[in-house]
C-alpha cells in the first residue's frame, strides 16, 4: 500500500519535470487532498507553485490546508493578491486561524488584508482563546436552527446555508444565541411529518464544552460519546462554535505522541521526526539527559560511601547493573500503566489507595518470582558454571533480597509519582521512567548496602 | 467536571437504594448512554437489573453496548427470552459480534437463538474475519444507492432505510455489489436539482480498504483523510461493510495504549487498570522483567572479568550507574521517537540512512555537551567538594570519554532496532527502552573498561 503510493508519487514528480501538465492535471483531479499534500513534501521549492497551479480551485484550498507550513509560506509569498483571496475564501475559520499562527508577521499582514471582514472577525476571535483550548480548536461555521422552525423549514435552511459549514449533520438549536437543543440531519430526514416543530424532536440533554476546556478533554469526550461534533459555549451558555471529530482525532494522536515523548525523557515538539534538524533533536533531548546525569551524582556518592564494603566483597559490584536495571524496569512498568490510565480518565487521584494496594501485591508477586529465579541462576551460572568462589550463599541471599525489595519500592514509587503529579496539575507523563529510575537507583543501592552490612557483616 | 459527575453518580445510586424509581427514571431519560453505563460499574450485582429496567427501550440498548462484559453477562442471564430479543433488535451487527466474542459459550447460544436470522447471518460473517482486521471491526449496515437513481429517489431511499443504518451521511454507489462511487448526504441536500442522477455527482476516486487490512491502518486512513466512514471491500471489489470514525477513535486509543505498554516492557492487555487483578498485572509484567534480569548476566560477567581493574581503581565503580543510566535514557529517547514516527507512518524502512545520520549528529551534540558538563562536575563536586583523591584528571577523562561514546552507541542502537523490527514484521514498540538498555548497558561497560585499560594502564 505505502510502497505503491511512493511509486505513484515518483511518477507524478517525473511528469512535472517533463512538463506533462495535461496528463498530470487529469491524474491530480482523481486524487485526495491529503495525498496531494504528500507530494508537495517531496518537491523542490521552485516546483511547488508549478504543481499547485495545476489543481482545481476547490482542491487547491483543501490541499493547501494539509500542507507543511514551509510550503504554505512559499506559496503565499508567490501568490497574487487575487489568488490569495481565492484560497482564503475556501478556508474554514479554524484552518485560517491555524495558518495565521504558523506564518511570520509580514505574511500574516497580507493574509488579513485579503480576508473578508467575516473571516477576519472569526479568526481574530479564535486567536484570542488560550492555546490548546476548545476555543482555539473550534470552528465558527455551523448550522443553527430556531426551536419554532418545522422540519421542512430546517431542511431548506440547511440546503441554503450548508455549503459553507464544516458539518451540516449536527444542527444546533438556539434561542437568543443560547444553546437549547440539538438535532441531527438523520433525525430530520427520518422524521415522518415535515410539519413537526424542531422543539418537539430536538435533544435537550446536551453535552457541551466551554471555550476554556482543554483540547485533550474535548477529544476524550468526542471519543467517549461517539459524537460527530461537540458544541462550544461561553460562560453565559451562548453557542460560539463546534469542535468536529476529525480535529479530535488529530488531538488524540498529538497527545499520545506528547505523552510518549515525555515518558521517553524528551521535551515534546510539534515537528515531525524527519522535519526536525539534528540541532532541534539535541535541544529537545539534552535537558533531561543533563538533569538525570547530574542527579546520578547521588548514586555515585552512595557507592563511594560504601567503597570499603565493595572492596571487601568485590563480587557485589557485578550485580549492581542487574539490580538497578530490574528496579528501573519495574518502576517504568507501573508508571506507564498509571500514566496511560490517568490520561484516558480511567483513574483519578481518589483511587490512589486502590492503586497502591494493587501495585504492592503485584510487586510482591513479581519480586518473589524474580528473586527465586535469580537465586537459582546466580548459584548455577555464576557460582557453579563460572566458578566464582567469591559468591557465597549469603552473597546470593543479599542480592536476591535486595532484588525483591527493589521491585516493591520501584512499583510503589512508579505508581504514586504520576498520581501526585496529576494532583499538582503537572503532566503525569513527566514522572515517567527516566525520572523514576534515578530515584529507584539510589534507593536500591541503599537497600543493597544495608543488606550487605547486615548479612555479610562488612 | 469529573467530580461533578461523581457526585451525580452517587446521588443516583442513593435514589436507587431508596427506591425512588420515578425520580430516577426522569433523570435517566435526560442522560447519555455512555454516562449511564458509567453508573453500572459502581453498582452491586443485585442492583444492575433494577437500574437497567428503568431505562427506555432505546436507551437500554445503547447503554447495554457501552457496559462492561461482566455486567452484560449478568443482565443477559437475568433476561427473559423476550427481553433479550428486544435488546438484540436494537443492536448493530458489529456491536452484536463484539458482544458474542466476550460472552461464555452458553450465553452465546442463548443470544444466537433469540437473534433474527439476518442478525445471526451478519454476526457469523463478521466473526469469520481475522481479529484486528477491517473485516472484524466493520458494520454491515450502510446505505447503498444505484448509479441511475436521482437525487430525489436517493433521499427517499435514505428516509426509508436509514433508521437501521449506523450512518446515513455517507452513501455508497454499487453496481452488481461492486463499489463504484460514493455520495454524501451533504452533496445530496445541497444539490440544486432533484432530478440529477447519482452517477453525475458521485465521487469515483474512492479510498477503500480490504477486509484483511489491519485495524491500525484503517484508523490511520480515517484520521488522515478526515472521513466519517471508510468502505470495506472483498477481493473482487464488492462492498461488504463500512468502518465508522467512532470505531477508528477507539482503535487509535487502544493502539497508543498498546505501544506505551510495550515500550514500558508490559505485555498488552485488554482490561483497564482497575479491572485487572494483581495476578493479571503480574502475568503481563513478569515475563519482561525475568528476561531482562537474566540477560543482565552479561553485564555482571563483564564486571567480573574486569574485577582486577576495578579493584585497582576503585573510584571507577562509582560512575557505573551514571554511565548506564545516561546510556539507557539516550537510547530510549531515540527509540521512542522512531517507534512513534513508524506507527504514525511518518517513517519507513527506506529512511534508515537518513535516520542514522540524523541520530549520529544528534548523539555527537548530546554526547559532547554531556561529557563537557560531566567533566567539570566530577572535578568540582567529586574531587574538590567531596575531596575524593582517587579521582585524577585521567579518571575524569575516562569517565567522560565513555559517556560520549555511550550516548552515540545508545542513540544508534535505539533508532535502528525499531526499524529493523518493522522490516521483520514485528511490532517496533517491542524494541523499546528495556530491551535497548540491556544491550547499551553491556556495550557501555565494555567501552568503559577499554578506556580504563588504555588510559589508566590497568
Amino acid at each position: 500500500m505505502a510502497d505503491r503510493f511512493e511509486i505513484m508519487q515518483k511518477a507524478l514528480i517525473k511528469m512535472l519535470e517533463e512538463k506533462k501538465y495535461t496528463t498530470l492535471r487529469d491524474i491530480l483531479v482523481t486524487m485526495n487532498p491529503s495525498d496531494i499534500a504528500g507530494i508537495f513534501t517531496e518537491l523542490e521549492d521552485r516546483q511547488i507553485p508549478l504543481l499547485f497551479r495545476l489543481l482545481t480551485k476547490e482542491q487547491a484550498a483543501e490541499t493547501f490546508v494539509e500542507m507543511e507550513p514551509e510550503a504554505q509560506e512559499l506559496l503565499i509569498r508567490g501568490f497574487s493578491d487575487n489568488e490569495l483571496k481565492e484560497i482564503l475564501e475556501e478556508l474554514y475559520a479554524d484552518d485560517a486561524a491555524d495558518l495565521i499562527e504558523e506564518m511570520p508577521a509580514n505574511v500574516v499582514k497580507r493574509i488579513l488584508k485579503q480576508a473578508t471582514p467575516e473571516l477576519r472577525n472569526s479568526v481574530n476571535q479564535l486567536l484570542r482563546y488560550p492555546e490548546n483550548s476548545a476555543g482555539s480548536m473550534m470552528t465558527t461555521e455551523y448550522v443553527t436552527l430556531r426551536p419554532d422552525m418545522t422540519v421542512e423549514e430546517s431542511i431548506l435552511r440547511i440546503r441554503r446555508q450548508g455549503v459553507d459549514k464544516e458539518t451540516i449533520y449536527t444542527c444546533y438549536v438556539t434561542r437568543d444565541r443560547v444553546l437549547i437543543g440539538m438535532v441531527t440531519v438523520k433525525d430530520l430526514l427520518l422524521c415522518a411529518d415535515d410539519e413537526t416543530v424542531i422543539e418537539d424532536i430536538m435533544l435537550t440533554n446536551l453535552i457541551s464544552v466551554s471555550t476554556q476546556t482543554d483540547q485533550e478533554e474535548v477529544a476524550r469526550m468526542l471519543s467517549k460519546y461517539n459524537f460527530l461534533a461537540l458544541p462550544v459555549v461561553d460562560k453565559e451558555n451562548r453557542m460560539v462554535g463546534i469542535v468536529t471529530f476529525d480535529d479530535a482525532m488529530d488531538v488524540m494522536e498529538d497527545e499520545a505522541t506528547e505523552d510518549m515523548e515525555l515518558m521517553g525523557g524528551i521535551l515534546p515538539s510539534e515537528k515531525t521526526y524527519l522535519r526536525s534538524s539534528a540541532f532541534d533533536l539535541f535541544k529537545s533531548r539534552v535537558p533531561w539527559l543533563m538533569l538525570l546525569m547530574v542527579s546520578a551524582t547521588f548514586t555515585g556518592l552512595i557507592i563511594t560511601a560504601f567503597e570499603g564494603a565493595l572492596a571487601a566483597q568485590v563480587a557485589l559490584t557485578a550485580f549492581i547493573p542487574m539490580l538497578m536495571g530490574t528496579g528501573g524496569n519495574s518502576g517504568s512498568q507501573s508508571s506507564v500503566t498509571v500514566i496511560r490510565s490517568l490520561s484516558l480518565d480511567e483513574l483519578r487521584f481518589g483511587d490512589i489507595g486502590r492503586v497502591l494496594w494493587k501495585e504492592l501485591r503485584t510487586a510482591l508477586l513479581c519480586g518473589i518470582a524474580l528473586a527465586a529465579v535469580c537465586f537459582v541462576k546466580i548459584w548455577l551460572v555464576d557460582r557453579m558454571l563460572m566458578g566464582n568462589e567469591a559468591i557465597t550463599l549469603t552473597v546470593d541471599a543479599v542480592v536476591c533480597l535486595t532484588l525483591c525489595v527493589t521491585v516493591v519500592i520501584a512499583k510503589l514509587v512508579g505508581c504514586s509519582l504520576p498520581m501526585i503529579a496529576k494532583v499538582l496539575h503537572l503532566d503525569p507523563a513527566v514522572m515517567a521512567s527516566p525520572f523514576i529510575s534515578t530515584i529507584v537507583d539510589a534507593l536500591s543501592l541503599l537497600v543493597y548496602f544495608l543488606f550487605a552490612t547486615l548479612l555479610l557483616g562488612i
